[in-house]
């Protein structure tokens, strides 16, 4: 018998009703032969709620008492579910992470898996109850305290259970339909992909496509995992992340997806260090800088330094949130970097065209540079990887940037499609 | 160095401010070099949100995942309360019912304590920390799942850690200054006991005082351990319940109290097998079929039977609220048991006089009996024990008779002094 993961996000479970329509999903998949486990985020603001709780206790935050806290939320949602799915006439039991075996780190508020052992699980649906595993949460190793996985915890606790339990797919519940060539909020012709490849589901994680997380998609690469995204408010197909074509049509319609999507993100600033002598050693110095007051870089652009002066100007995007502990890392160090001047900028976006196709196709950075060009769009910074090129622009002029790219390569679908149901989950 | 436990319920923690309050609290036992454990209840309104919240979900109550469910509001006020203490300066960590090794039979909903191994606990106050457990719950020693103690389920929980640790006192923070002679929402007059033995205490608690159940006064009673019932909202010195006197002054106090207080019970309901055959196994037969329907039987009063027919009528009281079901069952078993006839009153109310020092001293049932006579109450049942005269009576009578006892037997204080600061706990 096949076994699904099937993970809800706080959208989906946000009140009484929502808990109610995603029984019945979960219920439909048991009736169709499947032995089900569902991971469950907190519902709708829960989450929220609990931080804004704990900011009035306290203005201390403690790793290890604010998990205890935020794993509050789901524990609710879990039995709830399982309440709401025995009232359907089926078998649920409901599971924390430590009771469903994902142990972590200890690593408070950002703990890393490291062990899964579904042995409760796996009795528990041989013994034909549909399981609900507690998103987001685990223990750790070594003190046995409750810890979080951070961000897109929740997805990683479900990719994580079906490699663990060799499931067929794992699907991920969420308020739109699936991956799009483009934020739908953005480019109302943006089109649902299908099926996108790992390593391309990967970059637009990256570049700002805010469906999947980076690190749920990289575990499922790891794992070989196929990912089904999709929408729980509608019967759709969604999205497939996979390495393989799930209905038999082979490698075929995926190498004639040349661009998978273009993704945009706004939540990044950039820093130029002006004047960096052009001698080895000059670069690492920075960025260990950075690196020790734990900033995270983003893309790094670095020119030919002018021959005159034999300087070079260093540019880096890093999130905003972190612009004012960068800056004053670097302004610290200057004596012993010996660059001549910071300039720091928060309005700007990063533009991301995506797709395995493109290394094999000539003309898709001339094409991407003339849309943004015709579009009056300039371009500030360039970074490229084998199968991404993103560009750094105002960000006043990221939605007219985003909707040139997707038309000039031929995304746009005849219709609005795109359909965007509640708030996000985590 | 001495360890207390202090037990906090939902109205002393139903608010940021009040979670503040409390920690404040806590702290000054710290300082003042005790070890402190902490065991606290969901915030207010807490529990009776989720219970909502499940029957919007579902109108199957499911043992397993209702517990699962209430378990999270613990969940929220201890980790909270430790962020609080944290922020004054001192270390704290909190522990599930779990962590904390209350393991409970599997009786959902209801699990009994049948061990304690609080050997993270002491570890964590060992380390010089606040160690903050969940009130109310447990984990089932079989299936290793999440239950909940029920009823008064946190203050059992604070005697159980009291006893298992050693403690010196179990301080139970509630939202009234301590035990009272009588009901102070009745009894403007009533006094706050500063003592009183458990035997006493035990008697009250069975006949409807709500400050302390039967159960923690039980367990306290069995393994020693002295409760202080205090406000967390005022300074005061509440009321001990132990065997000896704190304050070094002997048994000569405790034996000058011949009446502790007054308690009253408005939630029981009386019922009256007419006509039973006055032989041997007639109200064996009767209690039996109760017994299998789970019907919580309090009081029960035989007289002796009329010589001309030979039947005689047994009267009993139980919760209003299985009425239905107690009188459905014995309806069933008219046949065998072979009654006339049943009555069923629940427009009852029972009045109970409790004191250890009525059993040595002549007089105090004729004084009870005039102090209702006098004030035009009719008496319809009297059970006693040794220290305890109950008595049923109308529904509508019991305030002024509550009044007229507690005067009766000079309990009132020269002023109002009883304070109610806010709802009740769990």
């Amino acid at each position: 018998m096949g076994l699904v993961v099937q993970k809800y996000g706080g959208s989906s479970v946000a009140d009484a009703e929502g808990i109610k329509r995603v029984a019945k999903r979960i219920v439909e998949a048991k009736k169709n032969g499947k032995q089900v486990v569902v991971v469950v985020s907190a519902m709708g603001d829960t989450t929220d709620e609990l931080i804004d709780l704990a900011g009035e206790v306290s203005p201390v935050a403690s790793g290890r008492e604010f998990d205890m806290l935020l794993t509050a939320g789901e524990r609710i949602s879990m039995a709830l579910l399982a309440m709401a799915i025995k009232s359907l006439g089926h078998e649920a039991q409901s599971f924390t992470g430590s009771q469903a075996g994902l142990i972590t780190d200890s690593a408070h508020n950002k703990a890393r898996i490291i062990d899964v052992t579904p042995g409760r699980i796996k009795s528990s649906v041989d013994e034909g109850n549909i399981a609900i595993v507690a998103g987001f949460q685990g223990v750790s190793q070594d003190s046995k305290d409750i810890t979080t996985l951070g961000r897109g915890g929740s997805d990683t606790t479900a990719v994580a259970l079906a490699a663990a339990l060799d499931a067929e797919v794992c699907e991920i519940y969420t308020d739109v339909d699936g991956v799009f060539t483009a934020d739908p909020r953005v480019v109302s012709k943006a089109q649902k992909i299908d099926r996108i490849s790992f390593e391309d589901m990967l970059e637009l994680a990256s570049s700002g496509s805010k469906v999947l997380l980076h690190r749920c998609v990289e575990y499922a690469r790891r794992y070989n995992i196929p990912i089904h995204v999709r929408s729980s408010f509608s019967g759709l197909k969604g999205t497939w992340v996979s390495n393989e074509q799930p209905d038999g049509q082979g490698e075929e319609s995926m190498e004639q997806a040349i661009i998978s999507g273009v993704a945009h993100d706004t939540s990044e600033a950039k820093a130029t260090v002006v004047g960096v002598p052009d001698k080895p050693g000059e670069a690492a110095a920075i960025f260990r800088v950075l690196a020790d007051f734990e900033v995270n870089i983003d893309m790094v652009v670095q020119n030919v330094s002018a021959a005159s002066t034999g300087l070079t100007d260093i540019s880096f995007t890093l999130p905003k949130s972190e612009g004012k502990k960068a800056i004053s890392a670097l302004e610290k160090a200057q004596g012993s970097i010996g660059y001549v001047s910071l300039r720091y900028d928060d309005q700007i976006a990063k533009i991301s065209l995506v797709g395995a196709g493109m290394k094999t196709n000539p003309g898709v950075t001339a094409t991407f540079f003339e849309a943004l060009s015709n579009a009056g769009v300039n371009i500030e910074l360039i970074s490229t990887s084998e199968i991404r090129i993103s560009v750094v622009t105002r960000e006043e002029a990221v939605n007219e940037a985003v909707r040139a790219v997707h038309t000039a390569f031929g995304l746009d679908s005849e219709t609005d499609e795109a359909v965007v149901y509640g708030g996000s989950g985590r």
